[in-house]
């Protein structure tokens, strides 16, 4: 079968670095980010261009200063239940963290988002970036890179066992012999790790797609790791194409030396298209966007984000920037120790780092609708990404992209002209995880 | 205001005891405890009756033994939001456990699920029947009844508190002064106590109800005490009207107690409906199900749920009971305890047992339509309950009492002819409960 791109919507609305600026927008209702219809209207229209999944990602810390869409938003898994009876082949993938939810609470929603779904959820593993989190679970301390990565695998772990509790014809429900259910089918788990112990079973049934897809998304060495163990998809961070081959390379070649197909872990590049008429334009409006939302105020609030929710106020401006590397490891350490190595390297002040961190910088997929699907192609066939995580700002640009990108990708042969299956491990090119205690019985019979 | 009586329709098709048969009846889908669309028509024929609300109870433990419908379920939360968006008015009470779910994330998925139903969410707290639920969270025992409802208290109380987060007029959204929140009306909670600690804010506003409803189920002192304290809904056991009116009186008193308005805890009685031509048809059919469903083997498996998931088959049937109090203690006590004081004071075996405690006994709502309208009447008029809610097998039943039942409630001048509002709150009659620091601020300017 021929490569296939694949495309996801990162739902609008429930935030992202950038947005804040967004309720100014006339198009953007004020209670976007908590209006069920918004996100189904969206999740529709991706349906309609016929993407892959409809992404949604989360947090569980605010304060005053976020972003105005991180502020009020829907719990990921209740958002997409309802979300799910409006489509039927569009993929739901939440996300979730391992750090502050109970592997059976995981379990359970992820697989009834699948039964009402009909086999589309997909579980984003998260450690959670937000320092604080830990202080709205009972912590007063972010659990440090090692404890997140650790509970994340074994987490992952527990949630597929529970996954398994019912073979696939467990439920014979045959009148006659008065059997609803083969006991012999249902399995208790039994686990006892470093950071779980867990009986089961799971009391759910398997889905259409056997089990939920596991996204995950965290750069770091640890959160590559856990990629390449369990993950089926990954939402990449983007950058530069050749930072994202390098991504791409070092993520199939760690899950090529753990035993597993390459291709059985797709790479979704984050990616924040500007389509415009001509390439001037899509630039002109792209640098229009930025400067809209360019409050220094609020970008010095939000760098405290990278610090565990670090308050800046109190600092001078002009002063060398702060070494916060201690803080930074506990929360989004990647991204915080960047800040601070960039600093000292530069010799920045406070004021700088701010301007250098948010310093405009054009999504690669800017320009003219031609210029944009060379773009996705290039990043598609030179091993930068099985395909991209889009963000959009508002529904009038997804549908730009939808009128304007897609019926050119389709052309070119990358992405598909109808649905082939009903599941997101269909959308993905994804196999259906076999039972293990289907696997052990078959086994077994094989060496009788 | 006349008072009005209050119907919920508890779902069919996620289990409860001696339902254990209905996958052998024609009429209902052998997968109709995972298929959504099986509850989405539920919801729809209970608002079309003006019931109150749509109620979901939960458990998080099963082995083989237990009734067909609770072997696998949908998630309660997920399952509400799914019929969400295909209903307006009618009210969506979930079942979760205070025990096994952190207050931050109970806080936020029904607040999710308050905006996704636009102010129709109720949380109904339970603290856990099923001892074996411990051992998927990891904890070898389930907790004793004080910590689990002293937990239960502190919970709401700590939900209650993140649900107050935003101020009802926290989002001016003002283009002009640039000002979406006004950083003033976002409060963290800041919350230490026995059991939780709790900083917040809640990354949700507030919903059209002000808060989704607190209900309660349990019967224990313990659980009364919970119920006087934090309940605005009950769901009560039944039992003879003697009993009921002895359980409205005590709560209601205690409520009183505590200076809240004992109108403000609406107490729903769970009751099983059958409804017939004649009232001896009603009896007939209610036999039939009863005998349909009597298999020996399965009620001893599922008299172990009252144990713990005691496995009694290894005693002697013909061997007096076994003295189990212990394990009651830890699981459902009031039930467990009532087994054994029964079976010491009458001297049972374990046979006897598992044939009292499940002996054929009709529901008090059983008989031609004018009989159960009776009966319903007598126990709204005589302080018995506020209202029921009702448990049917299949969607026939339930169709069969909208339409013969719910007319003469009607007539009656029992029960609403329309709704009169979008919410929860407004369906049961329950106030808007005042934000707190809304509160504090007024307090503070009259003082000034
Ligand atoms: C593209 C991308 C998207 C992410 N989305 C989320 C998210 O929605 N919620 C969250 O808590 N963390 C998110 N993360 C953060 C990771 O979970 C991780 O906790 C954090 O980045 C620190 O780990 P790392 O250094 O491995 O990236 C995301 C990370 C990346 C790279
Ligand atoms: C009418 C009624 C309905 C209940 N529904 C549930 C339920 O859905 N899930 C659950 O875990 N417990 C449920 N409970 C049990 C209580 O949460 C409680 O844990 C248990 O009954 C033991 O406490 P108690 O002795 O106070 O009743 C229910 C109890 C009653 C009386």
């Amino acid at each position: 079968m021929a490569r296939t791109l694949h495309l996801a919507l990162s739902a609008y609305g429930v935030g992202g670095p950038g947005q804040h600026g967004l309720w100014k927008d006339p198009r953007v209702p004020n209670n976007a980010s908590v209006d069920i219809n918004y996100y189904i209207r969206q999740a529709q229209t991706a349906e309609q261009a016929l993407f892959d999944a409809y992404f949604i990602v989360d947090s569980q810390f605010i304060n005053a200063g976020y972003p105005a869409h991180y502020l009020s938003r829907l719990e990921p898994l209740t958002l997409l239940s309802a979300v799910a009876t409006h489509t039927r082949h569009i993929g739901l993938i939440g996300t979730a963290s391992s750090t502050y939810n109970s592997p059976f609470n995981l379990a359970r929603r992820f697989a009834s988002l699948d039964h009402i779904s009909g086999g589309r959820a997909g579980w984003n593993v998260v450690t959670s970036f937000d320092t604080g989190t830990s202080r709205n679970y009972g912590l007063d301390e972010h659990l440090d890179y090692g404890t997140r990565y650790g509970r994340a695998l074994e987490a992952v772990e527990v949630v597929r066992g529970l996954w398994d509790s019912y073979e696939p014809d467990a439920f014979p429900a045959d009148v006659e012999r008065n059997l609803f259910l083969d006991p012999t089918k249902l399995h208790a788990l039994d686990h006892v790790g470093e950071h779980f112990k867990v009986a089961g079973p799971l009391n759910l049934d398997r889905s259409p797609q056997g089990q939920p897809v596991i996204f995950q998304a965290g750069v770091s060495e640890e959160g590559r790791t856990l990629a390449a163990h369990v993950a089926e998809g990954i939402y990449a961070p983007g950058g530069s194409l050749a930072e994202s081959q390098d991504y791409y390379a070092d993520i199939k070649r760690r899950a090529a030396a753990l035993g597993r197909d390459p291709d059985h872990v797709v790479i979704l590049v984050g990616a924040s298209p500007v389509v415009a008429a001509t390439d001037a334009d899509a630039h002109r409006l792209s640098r229009d966007i930025f400067e809209a939302d360019n409050d220094f105020d609020r970008k010095l609030g939000f760098l405290g984000r990278s610090f565990g929710a670090y308050d800046f106020s109190g600092h001078d401006l002009d002063a060398p920037f702060p070494d916060l590397a201690h803080l930074a490891e506990k929360g989004g350490r990647t991204r915080g120790l960047e800040i601070v190595r960039q600093a000292r390297d530069e010799g920045l002040t406070l004021r700088q780092v701010v301007e250098t961190v948010t310093e405009y910088a054009p999504s690669p997929f800017t320009g003219a609708p031609d210029t944009v699907v060379d773009a996705i192609e290039q990043w598609f066939t030179t091993g930068a990404a099985d395909g991209l995580n889009l963000r959009f700002r508002t529904h009038d640009d997804l549908e730009r992209f939808v009128a304007d990108v897609v019926p050119s990708l389709q052309k070119r042969g990358l992405f598909r002209t109808e649905y082939t299956g009903d599941t997101l491990r269909d959308n993905l090119g994804l196999p259906i995880p076999v039972n293990r205690y289907a696997r052990e019985r078959e086994t077994a019979a094989a060496q009788a």
